[in-house]
């Protein structure tokens, strides 16, 4: 088979610049406020041959260029012959070398080679005349001669709306939950001139003023509007439940509006059902929401700013594993985010999010164990790492620069000096950099003794033993202490058993400490909690706040929320009356929470080689589930009293209160609790 | 007025890769063989105003994204407004800062602010968010709202061929001398498939099977064709002076060809008439060879790889000054060779051409004395510097390392270890490195101090007493000797008195030392001939090889020309029946060793506040000259024993043998000989 390739990393770096680019608000474009970095426009692939028969092929490419066909002649010339592209090409038997030379000013050199013998796929090399002898990047998406590479194959609907309504004084469209679709403007008879008022709640777009998206068409040949047919016309990407056409009226409704839903489909992955009701019903929801965020890459969220944050991406990369475990996409975000070298800035900007990303290497490795992925991304671990190491002071403590966003969470930190949870962070980054390395075989001494110095200095500087918890920071001798730090703490394993007693009562526990406000950061202390064994109160959190979002009607959930919030400012955010994301990646945790502490299912070998399912049976009365592990599957049936665990893979061990049985592939293990 | 504005030395960035990715070969496209740096594809505009009345500005844009007018509230917030692009802007009074965010995928991000108090030019600030507060980049071509930076606005010219010949069964159009031009193709009555043959020679075009350009044309909607009108359809650009349509006979031709002649319209520049007349006639063809290759860059030459060259370029800094002395295609040319940082591979590979870009710089600062744009290119002259700095040894010595081109010249030279002409190049570009830091007022020591190290040991190891010559290379203990680093120790004053009197001796005059074989270094080595007073010799070598050229038909002057080579032959080269090209920039180097020698211009401060004129008056009976000095002109006349100097500038010099004259502005020197 045949596939589309490129200078690796350079279709991400591309495709990431494009959905960076997406973003629009209130009738303009918002690009992503940070640096660019770009793919290369110019690049040679080859790759050697010897042929026991004559071999004919044919190259495609996107931008301009050439093939060489260069063979070694007996007395040690090398005769070259050039040809242009899209023509029939026949090689003599013999050693030959197949060159392609492309260039493209404004997209992504690229090619497709089809031949018996001669095809392009991931053993061709690529050069971009610097770094040589580069195994070129591939996507099984794209194995097509008649594809692009700079056009990505996503799936497609066309739907109607689940209802309509003719309401203040306009037609309101309702399509169920939240989209990213095309509308499809059908005029029965003429044009006319109309406004689409967007929204994800039916609030936002029946208010016609203040609307985040609007679109106001007023003629066949806006530059906003693509003519698909004589009678149908259609409006750039947009994520929306609600389409409000205010002065549409019955009796004279000439248009007819339909919209084209552009995903990414990622297959059937998980299921979960269980005798909760409640429970189901967020699993339910929470699926659709990941699903709706997850493109080319992991988007925060659908409607505003579609852009590719490491953080909100680093999250993602924990809920696919117990949704539908792409390990595609999870590639193409670590490389789309990371970019090219030089590393010149943290990525979207802040530190933080430049450690998730170090970190995230070894949660792939863990959930799909790629050597060849983790070689690949090696050299783009090491430039991060040193950009990372350059900003560390005497200490060993990374601290924030000019132009650097310590960023964290939406809280109030005492920002003075380093910040506790940045060094947490950073201890984690060491340990996953010291793993990536062993596994290829590459020495690990110097980060293992800057790891040792940093951990004795986090404990030295940053534990208050009259606290009982670690501090932001100390420089300003404030001693303020948030959950933060002290989350990170327990969940990276750096306080001792002592230390975590304390911390649960003296921090978690305490309502002195500020609450975290945000689901991101939710993530992390329900995470601490399952951890610390709190099941029924991980359980009792998801089902008021998650619960609590379905009573306020979410059909997706939302980038943050406040139950006392009830009225017009629940869509609030940013100061922006709508600013709020109501379909949004880190709304979906309650997958990884329920799949990873309430069923106890991970990898405990790279790539689920070996793994475990450790179900909280004293929380359910039946279940029936199934979640991806590795190449294979896990299900676990409960019902009347009865335990079933099956899988298709080896490796697998169920683990229950005091008892442990390995899972034969294959070979249902059935239990009589 | 209003410019379009990008970030510095992007549109140079962008303009070149276009350009170096434009070579076609015999049905294929060439793009240049080396990395291709990109430009910035997210960038942030920015300008302060303080507005005593309220303003009104108009923003178009290249890309997507939207303008903010931030405003400073009494309170101490900030007030942000967004728009979109097209639309008509009001600010109140008061301090405002009007910020313009455009991000561009395909290409260059750019924009043009047009209004009475707030417009875009030199003044605006951009980032690309990593670098900040960078002075935008500009172009007098730029200044009109309907333009776009990505399209160069050619000077067009629609042209009838001179003669049309049926010939060797059919049509042959002479358009007199190499042009670059789109073929226009009209057909009389209905389409028609035909071919075209072109050749920059009468004998290339005929030659149907093999002239380097053709193009099949075979249906209206051939890739290679755009329709104009219903009848007429043109061709990519292509550079010739004869096209063969064969098959096309008398009796039917329903085509009429003409050609859309595309190129940079430099102004009249200098003047040279003599009594000389084949020296007139050379000086003619070299004008005329000159203005064909130059273009948005000097380029190498029209019709092969139209590529740019830092080493032709550099050559051709020279001869703009005694042309037409174009600022702005030098400064194109700086920025677009130096593309953007981190500099990861020499100019074109090759390490002299990196050498070359250093000197150049104080050859501009010479010729145009503009200290603002050096303070802009200042940073990537250091990283520049820093990347040759890296590669030398021990003694000073800058040596190549893999992928790194040691090119010199097309020559037989001892290439064991480091050569000799390129330290000489070395010492060169740090001269010219420690007079642009002190134009800017950076300190120069270091450089001082490795310039010093670096000349001792060049007399050191590569000056042989015995054979009175500077050997290429001392590693082989071959002593080998060539004359190009002989030529350079002449031309940049490291060789003494005494050591000149012998290199010139015992190698430039020296048959059994091999013979320089490329007007590319016959340019250095006519220069060190005039240099050491041999005017005649100089002339006669113009007027027996460039006459030669004319001899053999040239109307434009070639790559490169052996008197021996009469048939066929003299159009091959690199192994390409037609790979030489007969439009070349370094063919036109007589009008530099005129201007510069024969009549003896040259300035003598920075941007020719101060300069001086020293005709050879025994070469002519007669002269009528005028070339550009700095802001102005100088015109010289020599008629009947009486010479008149004239000048519109202050600081000129007249050198006579034993006389000095100082030229008054305006005031003609009438001096009787």
């Amino acid at each position: 088979m045949s596939y589309w390739i490129w200078f690796p990393g350079d279709f991400e770096i591309y495709q990431l610049m494009k959905q960076n680019f997406s973003r629009e608000e209130r009738r303009f474009d918002w690009p992503a406020y940070w640096h660019a970095t770009s793919w290369n426009h110019n690049v040679r692939f080859s790759r050697d041959y010897e042929l026991v028969e004559p071999a004919t092929f044919y190259v495609s490419a996107k931008g301009k260029g050439y093939v060489a066909v260069k063979r070694l002649l007996t007395e040690g010339t090398e005769q070259v012959d050039k040809f242009p592209f899209e023509t029939e090409i026949t090689c003599l038997p013999g050693a030959v070398t197949i060159e392609v030379i492309v260039c493209h000013l404004e997209g992504l050199p690229s090619i497709f080679v089809s031949g018996k013998m001669i095809y392009s796929d991931g053993s061709w090399l690529s050069s971009n005349y610097i770094e040589h002898s580069q195994p070129v990047g591939t996507s099984e998406l794209f194995t097509s001669h008649e594809q692009n590479p700079m056009e990505f194959p996503y799936t497609h609907e066309v739907r109607e709306p689940d209802n309509e309504e003719f309401t203040e004084g306009g037609l309101l469209l309702d399509f169920g939950y939240d989209i990213t679709a095309v509308t499809l403007l059908e005029f029965k008879e003429r044009f006319e001139p109309m406004t689409l008022c967007y929204g994800e709640s039916r609030t936002e777009a029946l208010d016609v003023a203040d609307c985040y998206l609007k679109q106001v068409v007023e003629t066949p040949d806006d530059v906003g509007l693509e003519k698909v047919d004589q009678r149908t016309f259609a409006t750039r990407l947009r994520a929306f439940r609600y389409i409000f056409l205010p002065g549409i009226r019955k009796e004279q409704k000439n248009i007819s509006i339909r919209v084209d839903h552009q995903y990414v489909d990622f297959g059937p992955g998980s299921q979960f059902t269980s005798s909760d009701e409640r429970l189901d019903q967020i699993w339910q929801i929470a699926e659709r929401t990941f699903r709706a965020c997850s493109s080319i890459f992991f988007l925060d969220g659908i409607k505003r700013d579609k852009w590719v944050w490491s953080g909100d991406a680093y999250q993602s990369y924990f809920i696919n594993q117990y949704s539908f475990s792409d390990k595609a996409i999870v590639e193409r975000t670590i490389l789309g985010l990371r970019g090219n070298d030089p590393f010149k800035q943290h990525l979207n900007t802040i530190i933080d999010y430049s450690l998730y990303w170090l970190i995230s290497l070894e949660v792939y490795n863990q959930t799909f164990g790629d050597r060849d992925f983790l070689e690949r991304v090696y050299p783009k671990m090491e430039s991060l790492l040193a950009y990372c190491l350059e900003q560390t002071d005497e200490n060993g403590f990374i601290y924030g620069r000019k132009d650097d966003w310590v960023y964290i969470d939406w809280a109030e930190f005492d920002i003075e000096g380093p910040l506790c949870a940045e060094q947490m962070l950073l201890v984690r980054a060491f340990e996953s950099v010291i793993a990536i390395r062993k596994i290829l075989n590459r020495p690990v001494t110097d980060i293992e003794r800057k790891l040792a110095i940093l951990k004795t200095n986090i404990q030295t500087f940053y534990w208050d033993a009259d606290k009982k918890a670690f501090i932001d920071s100390y420089e300003s001798g404030k001693r303020n202490v948030t959950k933060h730090a002290n989350i990170f703490a327990i969940l990276f394993d750096y306080a001792d058993e002592k230390q975590v007693d304390e911390i649960k009562q003296h921090v978690l526990l305490n309502s002195q400490i500020p609450e975290i406000h945000t689901p991101y950061f939710k993530f992390w202390e329900l995470e601490v909690m399952a951890k610390l064994g709190e099941y029924t109160y991980v359980v009792d959190q998801i089902k008021a706040y998650w619960g609590g979002m379905l009573d306020e009607g979410a059909t997706t959930f939302w980038e943050y929320y406040d139950p006392s919030e009830t009225d017009v400012s629940k869509y609030a955010m940013y100061g922006d009356k709508y600013g709020k994301s109501l379909c949004h990646a880190w709304g979906a945790s309650p997958i990884y929470l329920i799949g990873r502490y309430l069923l106890g299912i991970r990898s405990t070998a790279p790539g689920y080689r070996q793994f475990e399912v450790a179900p909280q049976l004293d929380l359910f009365d039946q279940l029936s589930c199934m979640f991806p592990v590795g190449e294979g599957e896990v299900t676990i049936e409960l019902a009347e009293g009865t335990l079933e665990v099956r899988t298709n893979v080896d490796g697998g061990t169920l683990r229950l209160p005091n008892q442990t049985f390995a899972l034969s592939k294959e070979q249902p293990l059935t239990i009589t609790l």
